[in-house]
């Protein structure tokens, strides 16, 4: 691809995730996109053939990008806790959009495996915070952590992200019953 | 209704339940509600004319009382956010299956108003909890300290619920920068 094909790819990806936002995925058609960027149909089905190729399109970097940082994390020895809640708030604040927006829209990947995917994700992050033979009390508090982090993202989404990092890691530190995490 | 006819009505619907969690609510039809309860067909119909109307008398009851006791909380002077958690924690292991139902099938609620009212009780909770004008801090640790209950609810269904209510009302307690609630 160009890099003008790649950026027009891009353009689109973005008036995309702004439609579906805003009106939800159901109602957006990929004509609403092609009108808003004021390019003709044939230009977008180039890049898109569908809507469901588009959505593929936004969610599966996000995937390929937690899958691989997961992995990382799990290969340093000395990962703290701290650092993982810092970690993941990190990265649901990078793609909150595409949180957002499968949150909006949850039946339409009740097919997918990406439900599954996500559960996955959480338990192997209580593993890493509370280690695989942690007691009940333990991991709750992991749950309630992780689970804070990812609510607090997609629910104050008027918040400057820098004073909602700093609140959102003092809770769920608070809730792991560790000191203040930055 | 007799009290034999509501006891029959309260069959039903422990068995509908039963059955929405082995197998979701989308694949079980009716007769097989019936046939695990060994009653006709047109004995469970006099009962229930469709699934949304046995759905639906499964759900009701936990909005009006969750909407009661919501209304009864906002009402106490003294209300401590120790008490509030620990309510929360009860009404939630209360009606634990059906949230389990409502987040396993969770497209079967996209059109109807259950997805705002959650929300709506939510965001009255973070209320009570920290105040109306709370800060951003603030407000963060009351989602993380209510979000985190819920999940662990729904997470850790084979823990013993008294063990799970006391770890759980912990990690909730330590988001807000409580001591240990009871």
């Amino acid at each position: 691809m160009t890099p003008k094909s790649q950026k027009t790819r891009a353009r689109i990806q973005r008036a995309a995730i702004e439609l579906f936002l805003e009106q939800g995925v159901r109602d957006t058609a990929l004509w609403q996109i092609a009108e808003r960027l004021d390019i003709t149909k044939p230009a977008l089905y180039y890049y898109f053939s569908s809507r469901e190729e588009l959505i593929n399109s936004l969610i599966a970097p996000v995937v390929e990008e937690t899958e691989a940082a997961l992995a990382d994390l799990e290969a340093i020895t000395d990962l703290t806790p701290d650092r993982l809640l810092a970690w993941y708030f990190d990265i649901n604040i990078k793609h909150r959009d595409i949180n957002l927006l499968v949150l909006r829209d949850l039946s339409l990947f009740t097919g997918s495996d990406l439900g599954q995917r996500v559960a996955g994700w959480r338990r192997r992050l209580v593993d890493l915070l509370v280690g695989t033979d942690a007691d009940l009390s333990a991991q709750a508090k992991a749950v309630i952590a992780l689970g804070g982090i990812s609510d607090c993202v997609v629910m104050f989404t008027d918040a400057d992200a820098e004073r909602l990092r700093t609140a959102t890691l003092a809770g769920a530190a608070g809730a792991m019953g560790l000191g203040p995490v930055g």
